[in-house]
């Protein structure tokens, strides 16, 4: 039940984007260097972070990355699902009310995964980068 | 953050023992049917249950597996761990404080997913099979 390396390298991507003065950039390169994520793959990663709105990209030699909303607007769950898409904890709680287990009709398990599903993306919607970005600033 | 399949079969498998009158046994091909589950990959999911305790298996023709404990005492969190050791939400919190990543000593997140965990694990540590036993039988 492991957060993927991708997603983690991306929370640690906006965390430190959430540090940077306002109105400066930060290139692919300091944030590699700074995070210690493998270059090529930070550039996916930034990518999909881009496409999803959360930073926004600046090309051009003085260009670099930036958040693309305000700190406490953005949040992990925010983060981990702009990588992997929607978060379960189960295959029997992917879309909506659809198990994917042959035998989701008589499952009495389901309900459980479905609580706490909600209570950990409960958490992860709560838990915004501001904290960061107040802490060190 | 999926649960691996190999631990939903586990579990769906626990649930199925704990369900069957007690002072009997069931077969593999009998909890392979009732579950859906490919019968060799049960094969090693019931050895690596039966290793940890949870369940008791029985040689010969009229062979077969029961719960090892009683239903109350076997936990969501048993089942998992004893599937894929120790749970973990992230690669951060393995091996007690020991961080897996290059910045653990200055990582302001970690203790986030240390609470997440803890939470997860309390939950599934709380929720035994007794109330499957109960209510089916």
């Amino acid at each position: 039940m492991l957060l993927s390396r991708k997603a983690d390298y991306a929370l640690r991507a906006v965390r430190h984007l959430s540090l940077i003065p306002k109105g400066t950039l930060n290139s692919i390169n300091a944030i590699a260097a700074a995070e210690e994520i493998p270059r090529e793959f930070l550039a996916k990663i930034l990518k999909d972070l881009t496409r999803s709105g959360i930073l926004k990209s600046f090309q051009g030699v003085t260009g670099g990355y930036r958040l693309g909303k305000k700190a406490r607007e953005i949040s992990f769950l925010d983060v981990i699902e702009a990588i992997e898409g929607p978060l379960h904890l189960n295959l029997c709680t992917v879309e909506g009310h659809k198990c994917a287990c042959p035998v989701a009709e008589t499952c009495t398990m389901r309900l459980f995964w479905v609580a706490q599903e909600k209570s950990l993306k409960k958490a992860l919607a709560k838990h915004t980068f501001v904290r960061y970005s107040k802490t060190r600033r």
